[in-house]
């Protein structure tokens, strides 16, 4: 199969700047890519498998998303990348023209299908040394100098990623944006072992874009995928601001380096803000921001205040499947009782396809009888809540209204 | 809440013929709803729970899908029928503009929830006795000559049906077209009992005229619902025939009558067409007859060359979540693996969503990764073939090829 996109170099430039958020790091902007443009900020939306669950693409397309993210590790696993890869990329394969996004792996083979937000909290991941993440009792990854071995969480079957690895499946998926291969570390492992971490952090991402470069001449005739490295460093700064500049100091046999970075990792939702400041004050202005994982509305405004340009998070539609609503006024649960005959919408004000055809009490109905629709109503109305958000933040900087906008926002949703 | 299509008065006429099958009974035709006309012969899509399972409305609007059927029974439980009456009825409710169907809840309130396919076969729907059909152990339903007493599927509570009280459930949900409340008898009956359960369908049959026109009345604000009998007598030709004429003889205050019939009950495949030949024989020629919950490709046409005209099923869409695929030349199962690779559609000559935009691979990936679309994009093509089969028998009765048509449908699909 043929990709129409194709093209062996890549955009130049790959992102620029817009308006400019008074004194503060925040921008808006648009990332260029082979299938079209991503204004910033933005919300990705999440489509794990290569699908958003419960949703058609032409939904996500209709709800503004811009652009989706797929997970290397659940497509290595299952189809396998070299399916993908045939099938002409991961984009074609799921009908999505637009942008998408792949992250490495690293993050799934070491916490092992264990949620981002677990994770933060910690108490979900039983961490049983330095060396090893683990999962209950079960040894399930462990991390070398070389790279993680790990047992699948749908057979037990032993795999092994390293950085070369990572990059093989991310460049058969073929998705516009991918991210270098990282190791996780949690708010439990000591300061020693950060260090460490930054350290072989740093020479993966050597490692992958080594790998990167070599697999982009060898692939030329497929359009050029953009490369981010993956800032680790926990909570400590001086951490943070080494594996900025380690990563902004590869520059790889082409000289290009990065085409933009992720920021990742044990972030506590108190020093969110004041962890992705140090971050973006070392990386390069000219090269967009990516936050993995986050989508609460405080978390959006800290972290696009501080220089953030893209957000992923399975939130909206994971929470959505269990009937948990985003509203200006804050998140409800639509499965209790008292919107049985709730004739009205989700939001009156939302533009949403649910919030234009459906009642509550139908999605009320929906959940109670077990039905599918229900997720799919309910996914796509938070998907635009979400995608909407972030697009009004960037409307707000354009239109010099930021502040009105935040304080007016989160005094809604959090009052 | 208003409907626009608010009339008192029913259409008339409420049928009109088009053109006639030779010398058989087959014919084509339109029924006049007031949400819009069905062309017949149609297949009748089913939303049991007022949601086509998986899909959304636009997308079955999309296949062609011409109306939808819900279930009495099923909706009575949850959310309750006035629920749906303060939505503004079923086809608002479920955010469907076209014309709607409910059954009486008859078959669910004696089979609690055991589909029709099982009835056939008779070994999943233990009969204890000549008046109780049971499930397992447990005596579940009973039936006398008022009604039946049920225990509901869901929580076990007792609840009971007569005709009176299907008939106002049925006002409630507002389906353009809506049954009587008849008694489900199996094969296994003797024929005694099916003598009087005739009878007592009968008997309940002038219940529900005189329900219905007192109904209809009260609620001359709401558009008018058409009511078909509903045929039974399994395997006997002499009580098939007598159940017609019952149902014939009953005009009720307004001297109307039943709008349509439906036949329904124990019918062994091999007997299908003979047995409707036997009931359109003695029905009028100028209403509508629908056959309940048949949807293999061979059964359309012995119908309707037997003179059938709507049918509903929920078979396209239930095999669909399982990975089974209606196609041209038989059905088949895509979660084999002889399908991981597979980058052409479902069916090439297919005009659907899904072939129109998804790989064999794509949709076998789904189902491994047990992901909701993969359900999804099953049901838009089951869906559509199914309808667009049905559709294909009308055209060929109107151009004359109807036997040609025939011959190449069932000889590429049973070869």
């Amino acid at each position: 199969m043929t990709d129409s996109a194709a093209s062996p170099a890549p955009a130049d430039p790959f992102f620029t700047i817009g308006t400019r958020l008074d004194d503060r790091a925040g921008r808006t902007g648009t990332i260029h890519t082979p299938h079209g443009d991503i204004t910033t900020p933005s919300f990705v939306a999440v489509g794990t498998k290569a699908t958003v669950k419960a949703v058609l693409p032409e939904s996500m397309r209709d709800l503004g998303a811009q652009s989706l993210l797929a997970n290397a590790y659940h497509l290595y696993l299952q189809p396998g990348p070299d399916i993908v890869d045939e099938a002409g990329g991961l984009g074609r394969f799921m009908n999505w023209d637009g942008p998408t996004f792949t992250d490495s792996g690293g993050f799934q083979v070491m916490s092992l299908g264990v949620g981002f937000k677990k994770v933060l909290a910690m108490e979900a991941v039983g961490v049983r040394s330095d060396d090893v993440i683990a999962k209950g009792k079960e040894r399930l990854a462990t991390v070398d100098e070389d790279g993680v071995t790990f047992k699948s969480h749908l057979d037990g079957s032993r795999h092994r990623f390293t950085p070369e690895v990572s990059m093989g499946i991310q460049h058969q998926l073929g998705a516009d944006i991918i991210f270098a291969f990282d190791e996780l570390t949690t708010l439990m492992n000591t300061r020693e072992y950060q260090e460490r971490s930054v350290e072989r952090t740093q020479a993966w991402a050597v490692r992958c874009i080594a790998e990167h470069e070599k697999l982009t001449a060898q692939r030329a005739h497929k359009p050029y995928q953009a490369l981010f490295g993956v800032v680790q460093g926990a909570q400590y700064e001086d951490l943070r601001r080494q594996a900025c500049r380690g990563l902004e100091s590869i520059v790889g046999e082409t000289g290009r380096g990065f085409d933009g970075y992720g920021i990742g990792g044990a972030l506590e939702k108190q020093n969110l803000g004041t962890i992705v400041g140090w971050c973006t004050d070392e990386l390069p202005e000219h090269k967009p921001r990516h936050l993995l994982g986050i989508s609460e509305p405080d978390d959006f405004f800290v972290a696009v205040e501080n220089g953030i340009d893209t957000f992923d998070c399975v939130n909206p539609s994971r929470v959505a499947r269990n009937a948990a609503i985003y509203h200006p006024d804050g998140r409800f649960n639509i499965n209790t009782s008292r919107f049985r005959r709730d004739f009205t919408p989700i939001d009156d004000e939302c533009d949403c396809y649910t919030c234009r055809h459906y009642t509550r009490a139908y999605i009320h109905h929906l959940f109670k009888a077990k039905e599918m629709l229900a997720s799919t109503l309910c996914t796509i109305h938070n998907e635009r809540f979400t995608v909407r958000l972030v697009d009004d933040i960037r409307r707000s900087i354009d239109s010099g209204d930021y502040d009105a906008f935040k304080d007016e926002t989160l005094g809604r949703f959090y009052r």
